[in-house]
């Protein structure tokens, strides 16, 4: 059985460096830390060395959750569960190390939901954002305050803090899935989340449909009024589409070398600001051209990529992670990583959602390239 | 002939108002004027009343030159004057009331440029922030700054304050014609204006050609990389296409009703921040639907509108001002106005030019409805 | 023994209420989850209560630390531990509800440091932001980026992220005690953590000693360069003496009935954008008048007090926590809390550090008042 | 008599530089430009040389006005106008080259007001900003939205844009003098311009007097509601006392050297933002140490100077001017110009409010330093 003494002695980190916290157990000492145990009080010198590492040593693993196993995992939840039984008919993708935290990486969540046509789960909001990228399926829609829009394949859709929002497929459409991304980790860590289930538990859309595209959709010109008296602190287009995604990605090939470490990449932007999508999640598309291997690079900042067209590869921390279409996985805190598109004849596209807005808000972002250009490889996961 | 004395005696500015100057000249008092007068000062209260007015009273009038005056007035130019002689071939729009400051309106200059086949003006740059509207012909390009840009009817282009920038066509072109907007006036009058000729008094372009197109073009998603690192005050995009454009105003007008007094109305805005293209000179394009007339209110702030498409009339002050298509109007600060579209079956675009940026910067914009909805037509221009 | 499946049966956060999650385990499902937690993948439901709280639930509990308890605590260290082996000789005050995470309450660490004449600690910097508040003895001296201060009684300190700092007592000072703040475990939470000791182990001045105090310590007036060139995200200004907050809070008493929640409450601010002083932490002072009770209410964002002056008592969700000079106590995110001054004759004086810079950068504030002004008191802590 | 057409000729500006306009008269271009201008039109070649200038050409010239001149100028003032009648008893400095726009220099008004005991002008507001800077005499004050503040000498006190304000001497008091400063020829020239009569001709102070000084004046600490809450685009701080600005000034010089052009030099800063006090101007405190001589610079701006304590001499384009205590002088922008102090063993004291903010915010300063540290100097005003 663990005592709170035998607790504090495993947790004596020390390091034999000057400057480091390097104290040594005697009786008189873990006397003395009994005591101030019992105050609510504790040295700091013995865990100095782990609360303030040389680096970030993330709780968080590089993982990644394959389609040909997420599928089936999630297609026999309705045969289980109805949406308005689980609230959301979602599974979970659990990071081994935050498992306590429901986190996939860092303070990001994210899952896999799924709807049969004619499902519609009620309508709810909340402090933490939200977002989902679009896997399959016809006939989904989302309805945030007051607007429905329809959602297809590799569609990015936002229901910011404080939407209403709510899901559903047509009954004419088909089974759906889709995947959510939210910083529910994140609001729980600051203490800052809130939840609220619709009075009415469904809403009436009482805006136009798809409104927020026509209005902000056009990205280089925008509403005049709309632009003076926006104060939200998210972005008013709800929706991006994938077909414009992935025209501004070739597009921007031809002018740009890209970035060394992730091909040519964009981030997904809030119209009216030229910021991120929503305070606290950011999100970028990125093309690997065929052949494309990028260089080793680590940075802090928790990512959350899923495989939008074509195959490839990323190396994390040395070892080799396969990804095919609409495999999910995840990038950890200051991870060494770089990717490669499997393919000599077709370029490869990655989604991805992230806490950088984050790390810029509170200037905390740094970055580094490593020594060598690639990493040995070690393994393949 | 002038004297001081009198020069200064039309300019007693007397108000019989509470609160307002009210001194009558007397000998005594004209002896003091002179006496200050020789030391380079002077009574406040004989101009107080005109420096500080109830309201703006702007030297501009309002002004429409007609596509059919400007067009033949424009075309003799090249006959008389070749490009390397005029530095620019351009015909400057000039208010009446403006005309020391070879302004449009208030502190705006405007004139319409022709070039033919072959021609090619040289580069330079300076503090002035510069834009065009493009009438008709092809073959036009401007380089800006190292990258090529070709420029079709009603494109919008700018050449923002600093950058190195040169205007020819192709000689495999037709005559062309646009209109040019700068804000001169107000760097003459900020005392702010520099200007230099390139030093090799033409660019070799070194960028991919329409790179900002291709590289920020898609307004949604904006290249991670640059997005972190531009720090310029003006839009990296440089050419916003007239089809994007009305694409934009026609699918607004789905989801939105718009201004009440400037119908389907749209900020072209710097990507990268959701703001002004320029930090001075701001362009807007709107659309009044079949049968539109807008209400009439006054704001603060200069414009001038080219007519992209279509017929209709603008009130101003009562004034009546029909407009078709490559007209060009200015309406002044606080000018009450309103518009309207002829036709009952299509819509009118306006294009338009504008100083709002600078009155939100100094945090003088201020706006007014008019107490009935629309002016009394006192007579037509 | 626990197992995963007793682990996770003990995780069905059920409630029975409409957009709630509210699924019964059967062998069925239990089965199933099985399955997916062998995938890192679980279902949302049997936990979206738990991590989608109605309002925020913080594992921190308010707490009061005494200076009757905390002052013979500390005083025993320099028998124990020298600051060259301990780092820094510190006690961490430690939340009972954050034990793991080293925190006093939310994402917030503090601990109370002591050196005696003679001694000094090596320099060292860190991504996490530093701030301390001095609570007795004389002669203490902290070095910032070549910039010595000397630390008096009650003044309040800066050592930004990523400056070097260093902290010491002259040979003819007295024993010196006080108090650090910091955001290590925000920095973990968010995996950005980073930590370097400095080359010399030491550093050699090589600015003016409260050289930043002569230049931005003015406040209203800011020097010209300095103010046009500043480009890191805290305050150039390294310490607020505490004669000057007392007298600022006197003053504003004058002026204002202050806030019915905190009495008189001023923050101390960034002289060169009147933002927080650090981008993760703020940190305030405020005086209860003579008699004063303030009303209740709650809001997002945890706080760490230390009495500066006087005595008195706050409620924190309905339990009352006396307090005299140096006691140091803190309120969690969300909880309800009252202050009151027990002296009719004398104000007290609080100074607190918090984190609602990271609340307000993220969009995350909310705060709402009690239905009643004050909180039934159920005890006394 | 002139004709438009000789006007016009006196205006062609050529200039025998590649990239430069140089179109020579003829009659063929006679008669053709008299056939633009019929229709509102002009050749751009004939002025653009003079329009876009290589570098700012202001029409403003550098002026001193002494106070032993301008003393007895404004003290006839009272013998012959009241207040009541005057609006404001204010003799203009009026600059030579800028007489049509009441202006200083540039963009900027400046005059001298004179008030008797008893006496009281009536309230008003306009869009221009206003401040001043007190000269002498005792037991003035002003009232500004409500708030009542004593006037001492050297006192720098905002009246800002939109706010109602009057200003008087108490019966108890002498006669007094101060220098306003306005930008009431920036708001003509931008065609924004706004007045206002209060509604009762003078105000009943509703707020405590010197309220403002109360709660911002401490600048470290600002009142944490009022800071959360301020919407207005300038300093809620209405009045900075000479004595703290001496103060800051002399501390600032114990840890800088200043600027190599400026010497010790600050700005007074608006408490919530560290930016300038109003929108549009900006002011600044200076120090020149005893037998400082700085060197020469140019950069865009308009500047007006009052020298608050001591003697020297300001070198401006090669001219010297030499000035006292209570002498006002104005430098145009992009003129060279350095300052020296007199005095081997005083500091010299130098008050002034420009344009800065307007440059900034528009993105348009410029500055330089010349080849040699020092002018040559070719005469003295």
């Amino acid at each position: 059985m663990d005592t709170a003494a035998e607790g504090r002695r495993r947790e004596n980190w020390r390091e034999d460096v000057a400057g480091r916290a390097n104290v040594a157990d005697t009786p008189e000492l873990e006397a003395y830390y009994d005591a101030l145990e019992a105050l609510s009080m504790g040295p700091l010198w013995t865990v100095a060395n782990k609360i303030e590492p040389w680096h970030p040593v993330p709780d968080s693993v590089p993982v990644i959750w394959r389609w040909k196993d997420v599928k089936p995992a999630i297609s026999r939840a309705p045969e289980l569960v109805t949406p308005e039984q689980a609230g959301r008919r979602v599974i979970m993708l659990v990071n081994p190390g935050r498992r306590q935290h429901a986190a996939a990486v860092g303070l990001l969540y994210t899952g896999v939901q799924i709807m049969d046509p004619g499902e519609c789960a009620s309508a709810h909001r909340h402090m933490a954002s939200a977002l989902r990228f679009i896997m399959e399926g016809s006939g989904a829609f989302t309805i945030v305050d007051g607007e429905r829009l329809s959602l297809n394949a590799r569609d990015f859709v936002l229901t910011p803090n404080g939407t209403w929002h709510e899901h559903g497929v047509d009954a004419s459409g088909t089974r759906c899935i889709w995947q959510d991304g939210l910083d529910i980790p994140l609001m729980n860590a600051l203490d800052a989340n809130f939840y609220e289930v619709h009075p009415n538990l469904n809403q009436t859309p009482h805006l136009p449909p798809e409104g927020s595209v026509a209005l902000y959709g056009a990205g280089l010109l925008q509403p005049t009024e709309a632009r003076a008296n926006w104060r939200k602190p998210y972005s008013p287009l709800l929706k991006y589409s994938w077909e414009a995604t992935e025209e501004a990605l070739t597009r921007a090939a031809r002018a740009s070398d890209g970035s060394p470490y992730d091909g040519i990449i964009m981030d997904y932007v809030n119209p009216l600001t030229g910021g991120p999508v929503m305070p606290t999640i950011g999100a970028s598309a990125q093309m690997l051209r065929p052949g494309e291997r990028t260089k080793a690079h680590r940075h802090t900042g928790s990512f959350v990529y899923q495989v939008a067209k074509g195959s490839g590869y990323s190396v994390i921390e040395g070892v080799r992670y396969d990804w095919t279409e609409r495999d999910i996985f995840v990038i950890p805190s200051w991870a060494a990583h770089e990717h490669a598109n499997a393919s000599d004849t077709d370029p490869a596209f990655l989604f991805c959602f992230h806490d950088l807005p984050v790390m810029r808000s509170l200037g905390i972002f740094r970055e580094a390239a490593l020594d060598e250009p690639h990493q040995t490889i070690t393994r393949t996961a």
